[in-house]
């Protein structure tokens, strides 16, 4: 008999058709829906785990996987026949042997989320779902200020969403930007950290958006820090523009925000 | 009583749900549906007419109609009260006053298609709409080739679709190429002319691919324009993966197939 080993899997969803990642009393979630698939494939109980517990609505370009199984296929038989399972809006994009030890979340050194803003006066029907249509002039400028202030370690109470039960509110932030994207009019807002509390991203991005419309001065980013009071930032941005976007473990490269390169700060 | 005008504009739309542009008999198509959201605004039958009629499930990035109208709104009504009226997959991005000969077919001076192709093991939940999947490898410099043989002026037959009813198959591309886009593995092959057979940039796209998949060598494009038999050529490759990219009336822009600059031949 095969010993039991582990797979650690990059999975790439659409999430708009799913209540979030995780298991759900009722309604499809993408681990339910992967645990079905896999369970399947393999014929034994399958129980996943996932880095970033993405919420209803929220995509994933990179969201990294593990479980268990008894080892009778390999990982690139759990990619082609998970992928042949599974419903096209998620996919298996790679798969491989892991220790057994490993854990797709535990283990995870950073990950960035990018949330897409179309800043245009007519919405694009290409984007609907992936990205927050602002049809009003936006300062980018002073969104970038205000995200500059973000990197560092923080109490975020300020951004942190209710029915959050992180232990503690404070987290490291390795760098937050908005930057242009190819397509004219789109911008992604990238924020990489070492752990993230419930709805920070979209907290922030919120509060980012009401500084490029001028309702809050980008420096009063360190206040809102400073008062750590949730009522006084802006709201949450809708669920549909954020991806997790990739996942960093021991070893990986950091990214355009750490090295503050493309994020100009 | 104010004069009666006529409209010119620029609409987008994802044709997923559509039986393509041409009002049909039943289902809806981008015609019906654009028609009674504007009969439904002005309160007088209008008649849509458009430079391209889209195939089901050709999308459109720039489409532009004319239709004729009493002239007691104006176009910028016509752009905010449209759009609330129309579904999100389709949205007018630009309206203006045109002379009342204007038409958007006739008077279109060239027509830029894109058809993008994704070249990755894995399809991705995001481009699965928008792009047709080819998990093999691909030689897009073989491709690259085959498309510039097919710029100018030739009889097109061996690309020209079943139950075409155009009066000579003889058209004039002004360009052909494929170019990365900024999402690894994605392509586009762009092809600019001055009119198209039915299916004829489909039946271009499904023979390169052919063509990057090592069946056709690329100097046999010229053979194939010679041999005139629509059997001889590849298939027709899915309308899912085209758009109407955008059309060029007098005084406009030439593209990047036509100037040659961005397509490298």
């Amino acid at each position: 008999m095969p010993a039991r080993g582990s797979i650690k899997a990059i999975v790439s969803y659409d999430g708009t058709a799913y209540r979030g990642f995780q298991r759900q009393a009722d309604g499809a979630t993408v681990q339910s829906v992967m645990e079905d698939a896999l369970e399947r494939l393999l014929q034994e109980p399958v129980r996943v785990r996932a880095a970033g517990r993405t919420d209803a609505g929220v995509h994933a370009r990179e969201q990294v996987i593990d479980f268990a199984h008894s080892g009778r296929r390999s990982a690139g038989t759990i990619l082609t026949g998970g992928n042949a399972l599974l419903p096209p809006d998620i996919r298996i994009v790679a798969a491989e042997d892991a220790p057994r030890v490993f854990d797709a979340r535990r283990d995870a050194k950073a990950k960035e989320y990018r949330y897409f803003l179309y800043l245009a006066p007519v919405a694009s029907p290409f984007l609907a779902r992936y990205a927050w249509h602002l049809p009003r002039a936006m300062n980018v400028g002073a969104m970038r200020e205000a995200l500059s202030h973000l990197a560092g370690t923080h109490d975020f109470s300020s951004f942190r969403g209710q029915g959050c039960t992180a232990k503690t509110p404070v987290r490291e932030l390795l760098g937050a930007c908005v930057e242009p994207e190819p397509v004219p009019g789109l911008y992604s807002v990238r924020v990489e950290g070492r752990g993230f509390l419930r709805h920070m991203v979209r907290n922030v991005v919120g509060t980012a958006v009401d500084v490029g419309a001028g309702k809050i001065p980008p420096e009063r980013m360190h206040e809102l820090l400073a008062l750590r009071d949730r009522r006084l930032a802006g709201p949450t941005a809708p669920a549909h523009g954020l991806f997790l976007w990739r996942v960093v473990y021991e070893g990986g490269s950091s990214g355009p925000c750490r090295t503050g390169r493309a994020c100009g700060n």
